[in-house]
C-alpha cells in the first residue's frame, strides 16, 4: 500500500492513473501534479477507488517539486511530465531520497540526443542516498527492454541481431497529429538514424533507410530506421552484436513531416519574431492536436516487438516477441489511444516492480537490469499480453 | 521632373526605384521610406544618376507619412507597402494632398478579402480634394486590366469571355518559398475560388478547378481558378459576360500548402502561444525566404495574360495578349526575379502616366479607366514586351 506523486497530466498520465487505481493493492494514494492543475483534475475526477489529490507544479523547478514530496511523502515518484524536466525531478528526488521512475530519457531544450549521459551521471547520487531510479518505463523503452532481457534469459546463450519495431497501424482521423508529445516525436524522427554493430555506432541520414516489415495482425507496412534510446542501454547491458530500431510511418505522415522541415517549422533553434525569440517546434505543437485527445475515433491497431537472432546450446536461434493493442479498446477501458496505453501501462508495473520490492538497488538503473520473470508474469493481466514467434524472421 | 515618396523596401519596391532611376526623365528625386532603414539603404546604394533619400516609416501611421510628404513634397507617393497599409497612406495622401500609387488591394489583417471596396470608398473624397489615386498598377492586377482594356478598345464590340492566366514557369532552387509577400501569396491561393458570370459572382473550394494551359514559350502547365482582385475592377468597367482567373502551381508548391494548412500554419486568427497572441501564418512568413532574397539563381519564364472571347464587327473573335518575363534576365538587369520583375515595371510606368499628364483624373482610378494605348506603346520599352495572338483558345 503506498502513496505515489505522479507529475504531469498529458496522454500518458491519464492511463498511469487509471491503472494504478486498477492495481489499488500496490498504489493506494496518489498525488497527481501538472503546470495546469484543472488538467490533473479531468484526470483525477474519474478515480473513485483510491483517493487521487491534485496539486499545481512547475516541474522545471526542483525546489517546487521537492515541496510537494515533503508534504505528501511519497515512495515514489513517477515522471510522466516533459523530457527536458526529467533532471530537474531527479534533482528534487534526491534531495528528499525518494525512488523515481519515468519513462523517456531526458531530452535537452536546445538540442536533439536521446542519450541516458545525462541521467546515468546521476547513478553514484543515487547509490549514495540509497535511493533508486528506474529509467525508460514506458514501452519501448520499457518492455522492449524486458524483452530483450527476457529473450537472453531464456533463449539466447550469445545474441547477434537486436531488431526493436514498432508499428503503428492505427487511423486517427486527423490530417496531421503525433501519437506523443510531438516536440519529441518530431525531434525523433527529424534526427539522423543511428544504428549499433560491433561495438560501433553507424550514422545515416533521417528516414534512409526503410524495409516493409509483416507485423502480426497488422500486415506489411514500411519501416523505418530510427535512433531509439533503448539501443543505447541494451548494448551496454546485454552482449548484443548488432541492434537496430525501426518505426512504421505512412506516406501521409512522412509528407507532412518533409514539408513541415522544408519550411523550418520542425526547428528547434530559436527564431526572430516581432522581437521575441520563438522556437518552430514549439509554436507548431501549440498548433497540433494533443496526443491526448486523439483517442475519441481512433481504430486500428499498433505491434510493438523484438525480433533477435544468435544462438542457443550451440544452434542457431530466432525469436519474435511482440504486443499487439488495439486503439478503440484502450479508449473504451480507459479514454486513450493505444500509443499512450502502451506507455501508460509499464509506467504503472514498473513502480509496482519497485514499489513491490521484486526490482529493487541504489542507483539509476535501465529495465533489463532487472529479473524480467516477475514483469513478464505480471504485464498480460494488465492489458498488454504477449506473444512468441520462434525461428521466423520479420525484419 | 517629378519627386515621389516609395513606401516600402521589398523585392518589388527594388525594382521600382531601379526603373525609376532608369526613367530619370520623368523620376527626378525619390525619397525611400520603410520601417527598416537599412533595406531602403541597400536599395538606393547601387542608385548613382538621381538622388534616392531614405527614411524610416510606420506606414500604419498616417501621421508619420504625411510628415515625410511635408517635408519632400513629392508630387506622388508610390505605396508598395504591405497591403494592410493601403488605407493608412491614403490617409496621408488626402491630408497632405499628394497623388497616390499601389500595386495591391487593401486587405484587412483578420480576414482575406481581395476587394476593392474599401478603396473605392475613398473615390469622392480623392474627388473634392482634387487628387487622383491609381489603384492596382503592377501586372495582376495592372497590366492584365490594361490588356483588358486594350483589347476591347481596338478589338472587341461585345466581350463573352475574359480568362486571365498567370503561369510563374521558374525554378527557384528552395524547398518552398512563395513569389511575393508570402502572407498576400498563402491568402490568395488558400480561400475559396471565385469567379465573375452573368451579373453574378459564383464559389468553389479552394483549387478545386484547374486545367492544362499551353503557356507561349513555356508550354502546357496546370492551372488553378483563383479569386483574383482585377476581376471586380474589370466587371465593373468593362461589359464582360464572365471573367475568371487562373494561377499555375507545382505540385511540390500544392503539397506544401496543403500540409501547412492541414496544421493550422495558414491561419490568419491569433493563437494562443505561451500567453501570447500569434498569427500563425505570420510566423510562417518571418521562416520562410524573402522573396526579395529568390531572384540569385532563379532560372525559368513567367507567362502572363488575357484571353478573350466575344465579336467584333458581328464576327466571333478570339484573342490573347500576354507577357514573357525570363527570371536570370531580370536578375541580371535590376537584382530581382522575374515576379518582383513584372509587379515592379508597370508601378513605375503607371506612375509615368500619372506625372506626365496622360493619364489623370480626380478621385480613385483602376488602370482600366484610362486610354490604354500611352501604356501599351511604353510598356515594352521598359521591359515587359507584349505579344498577340488571334483566333486560338488556350483556355
Amino acid at each position: 500500500m503506498s502513496k505515489v506523486l505522479i507529475i504531469g497530466a498529458g496522454g500518458v498520465s491519464n492511463v498511469v492513473v487509471r491503472k494504478c487505481a486498477q492495481n489499488s493493492e500496490v498504489y493506494s494514494e496518489i498525488l497527481l501534479a501538472s503546470r495546469t492543475k484543472s488538467k490533473c483534475d479531468a484526470i483525477a475526477q474519474d478515480i473513485k477507488n483510491i483517493p487521487v489529490h491534485t496539486a499545481s507544479v512547475d516541474a522545471d523547478k526542483p525546489a517546487e517539486v521537492a515541496a510537494l514530496i515533503r508534504d505528501f511523502k511519497p515512495e515514489l515518484v513517477i515522471n510522466v511530465a516533459l523530457p527536458y524536466q526529467d533532471l530537474a525531478i531527479m534533482d528534487a528526488c534526491l534531495a528528499e531520497g525518494v525512488n523515481y521512475l519515468d519513462a523517456a530519457n531526458y531530452e535537452p531544450k536546445d538540442k536533439a540526443h536521446f542519450e541516458y549521459s545525462w541521467q546515468w551521471a546521476y547513478h553514484d547520487r543515487f547509490k549514495k542516498a540509497g535511493i533508486m531510479a528506474l529509467l525508460g518505463s514506458g514501452f519501448d523503452p520499457g518492455v522492449t527492454n524486458v524483452y530483450t532481457a527476457y529473450a537472453k534469459k531464456h533463449y539466447f546463450d550469445t545474441i547477434d541481431t537486436l531488431d526493436i519495431v514498432d508499428c503503428n497501424a492505427g487511423n486517427h482521423g486527423q490530417a496531421f497529429a503525433t501519437n506523443f508529445n510531438p516536440e519529441i516525436n518530431i525531434r525523433e524522427v527529424t534526427q539522423k538514424g543511428k544504428f549499433y554493430k560491433d561495438g560501433e555506432y553507424f550514422e545515416i541520414p533521417p528516414m534512409s533507410e526503410h524495409k516493409s516489415v509483416d507485423y502480426p495482425q497488422v500486415g506489411p507496412r514500411e519501416s523505418y530506421l530510427l535512433w531509439h534510446e533503448e539501443i543505447e542501454s541494451l548494448v551496454k547491458n546485454i552482449p548484443i552484436k548488432q541492434a537496430r530500431f525501426w518505426m512504421t510511418f505512412g506516406q501521409e505522415y512522412l509528407t507532412h513531416l518533409r514539408v513541415l522541415e522544408d519550411v523550418g517549422m520542425t526547428r528547434i533553434d530559436p527564431v526572430d519574431f516581432k522581437g521575441q525569440k520563438i522556437i518552430p517546434l514549439e509554436f507548431l505543437k501549440a498548433l497540433l492536436p494533443e496526443p491526448g485527445q486523439l483517442g475519441q475515433n481512433y481504430t486500428g491497431k499498433t505491434c510493438i516487438g523484438c525480433q533477435l537472432t544468435g544462438t542457443k546450446d550451440g544452434k542457431p536461434q530466432t525469436y519474435f516477441v511482440y504486443n499487439v493493442c488495439d486503439h478503440a479498446e484502450c479508449f473504451k477501458e480507459v479514454k486513450a489511444q493505444a500509443v499512450s496505453y502502451t506507455t501508460g501501462v509499464p509506467v504503472m508495473l514498473g513502480g509496482a516492480m519497485m514499489l513491490t520490492g521484486k526490482w529493487k538497488g541504489e542507483g539509476v538503473f535501465n529495465m533489463e537490469q532487472f529479473d524480467p520473470d516477475p514483469f513478464m508474469a505480471e504485464i498480460g493481466k494488465w492489458g498488454l499480453p504477449w506473444n512468441e514467434v520462434f525461428g521466423q524472421k520479420l525484419v
